[in-house]
């Protein structure tokens, strides 16, 4: 057995034992009911029975639009209807007068680890107007706090590509500088050319040999027949598995019958769904598209911003409201609403983790509830967060990685 | 002013300004920015600068039902669909092999009190095989936490009244032993007799000089003519302001324009509407009601019981879901989702009290937010909850009134 380092005693494993894990560099290096192994002048911590789940993913965040660590800000409602243009200029107006981006980033990500997450996906605005500012401050974010959580970096064309000229070349730039893949924004919705939106996004991402991950918020047949264009072109650019769309309320929006064969299309390509069950519009049928083999997954998306006021990046919540939005009621399906947030998420992130196993980072999370179901619908407080190893959060707590 | 024995000192009252607010014998006797009136050897408490709030309103819950204080119970999933007397067999099932009711009830009270709720309307289920068993039991809760809660209890026939012989003669012995309303379901759906489900329930009101609050689950244009049955029966008799329905899902059914038809006949009758905003299905348009002039109010309705697994009996959680589910996001939008759960709900239990005002009683429930929205969106832990002046609760902990 490797050599450990830490030792966390008297914990609830996910099979329902009683028992350790042992952690050496990071890493888990042994995980069960047998006596925990020697203590060598390692570390012990004891665990009080508490259930040990894998660290959660939001697998969509925006860090350099939040308003927490800031005051308050009330939200503006759209003038007619939910227009992106529209917020999107509402947010430049709120975003001036806001607290530093340096600080408000910071303080959500110290709130999200503290609630439980170790990874994040953060989709990073790059447009004319902000150049590379806040790819920037999400870098600089990113190294300050590489040993309480790994956030990877999308860079997102907020203000569209083919109607906001330079966008491309900054893209390209962004990727050049640290940010790991090439977002989009309704092709059509957005740019009114899907055909010349979806080129430079692809061809980005195989120049870069990196991912993809597309905002889409278009409509019914509208937004499935984009998502079929997305899943085609990653079948023939032989992208599967690196491709996802974020939101694709369309999948919502039709009968199921025609959300079931966009489905199929795209199970055959890989490309992923990331949903954060809105509150007041439909949103993708998670169990249909999980059945069909579509790998689903989940993130807090916004958190108190400019496009709405609700959210403190807690992934339980998330995990929680994916479940209650869907239906779910069964323990199996509880389950499934976890894995969104750490399962599934783990794949689309390409972390090659599957939860807690002997190998995997020592990302993991102490909480008091008796198993994956009661976790998902209690949201116990009282967590306690580790980091490869090294507790970084306790009882809703940041504890720095000093 | 009237003599007072404790001073909140340095919170955030409801008009933004830092003051205090100074009970005597239970009620609040003076609130507002001017110094704090002289101790006479009164207790005095630290505010910290949080936010008063008057204490949650908890419009509907089932303390006969829980699992909350038991062992987590796994979910059955409905064979084909939603059927209420399948959920009943079901719950009667799960009951049987349940921790004693006492110790369920017991524990969920101490856990909404810990949450910030002062008040609940609890639906109590009678019916031939359990007979007036769950009314003993929460007439005994009632009197044990008499001194952290104040509860209404409503005589709720679970398993029909037409199609449930003896049920009317055993809501009438639940009426003279301490129930304080008449309960009904689904009258056409469950029992296939509107005439005669609203016959015997608005006879016994009318004999009791009792409200009633009906279940009502049944669908679109069903549930709408039982609602205007329900309104028209309401006027005719003379008790607007005494007559609510719980659910009412119809009304999120069914096209705007047959809504706000409805919603006009049930403000004239001033019948109110309680809704829990489900995850997954159509509920009432609240803002539509709100401005049609119809009193919405809300509850957890089902927590971690045969219905559902979902639920921790947090008022503040449930207002966040209102909010959420109905798109809501400005200032002016949350403010009206706290409402459902405080000014609205106090209407609907004719407690006769409008928020933070002197003469009111001293429930007040102290949090870390900077205004109400703020307070909605964040649920924050570590709240204060003070019940006719003592404080009940700390940090998500009940303290008992010994």
């Amino acid at each position: 057995m490797p050599k450990h380092d830490t030792i966390i005693e008297d914990i609830l494993l996910p099979d329902g034992n009683i028992g350790h894990i042992a952690v050496g560099a990071g890493h888990i290096v042994s995980i069960g009911t047998e006596t925990s192994p020697q203590a060598d002048g390692s570390k012990r911590i004891k665990g009080g029975g508490a259930l040990a789940l894998p660290g959660l993913i939001d697998g969509h965040v925006h860090l350099d639009k939040t308003f927490i660590g800031d005051g308050w800000k009330s939200h503006r409602a759209c003038t007619a209807g939910f227009d992106v243009r529209e917020r999107v200029e509402f947010e430049k107006e709120a975003l001036a007068t806001a607290a530093p981006g340096e600080n408000r980033a910071s303080a959500l990500v110290e709130q999200v680890v503290a609630h439980g997450t170790t990874h994040l996906r953060c989709h990073v605005d790059i447009d004319p107007e902000a150049g590379l500012k806040n790819l920037d401050l999400v870098l600089n974010i990113r190294d300050r706090y590489r040993d309480a959580i790994d956030i990877q970096i999308v860079a997102f064309p907020q203000s569209g590509i083919v109607t906001a000229p330079g966008t491309a070349e900054l893209l390209d730039s962004a990727m050049r500088n640290g940010a790991d893949l090439v977002g989009g924004l309704d092709p059509v919705g957005f740019d009114r050319d899907m055909k010349g939106h979806l080129d430079i996004i692809f061809d980005l991402a195989e120049r870069h040999g990196a991912g993809i991950d597309i905002h889409l918020h278009d409509p019914d047949t509208l937004g499935l027949t984009e998502l079929e264009e997305i899943a085609t072109r990653t079948l023939v650019l032989g992208m599967q598995g690196k491709v996802a769309v974020s939101h694709a309320y369309s999948l919502g929006e039709v009968p199921e019958a025609a959300a079931r064969k966009t489905a199929d299309v795209l199970a055959r390509s890989n490309v992923s769904i990331m949903t954060n069950a809105p509150g007041n519009r439909p949103f993708p049928p998670v169990k249909m598209l999980h059945e069909a083999g579509v790998t689903v997954f989940t993130g807090n998306d916004n958190i108190r911003d400019s496009w709405w006021p609700y959210g403190e990046g807690d992934m339980f919540e998330r995990v929680m409201i994916i479940g209650y939005r869907s239906g779910f009621l069964t323990d199996e399906d509880l389950c499934l609403a976890f894995d969104l947030a750490t399962r599934n998420a783990a794949q689309v992130l390409g972390l090659g983790i599957n939860g807690l196993e002997v190998g995997a980072p020592a990302d993991f999370v102490l909480v008091n509830a008796r198993g994956v179901p009661e976790a998902v619908v209690a949201r116990p407080e009282g967590r306690k967060v580790f980091k490869r190893g090294r507790q970084v959060a306790s009882d809703g707590r940041y504890l720095g990685t000093g």
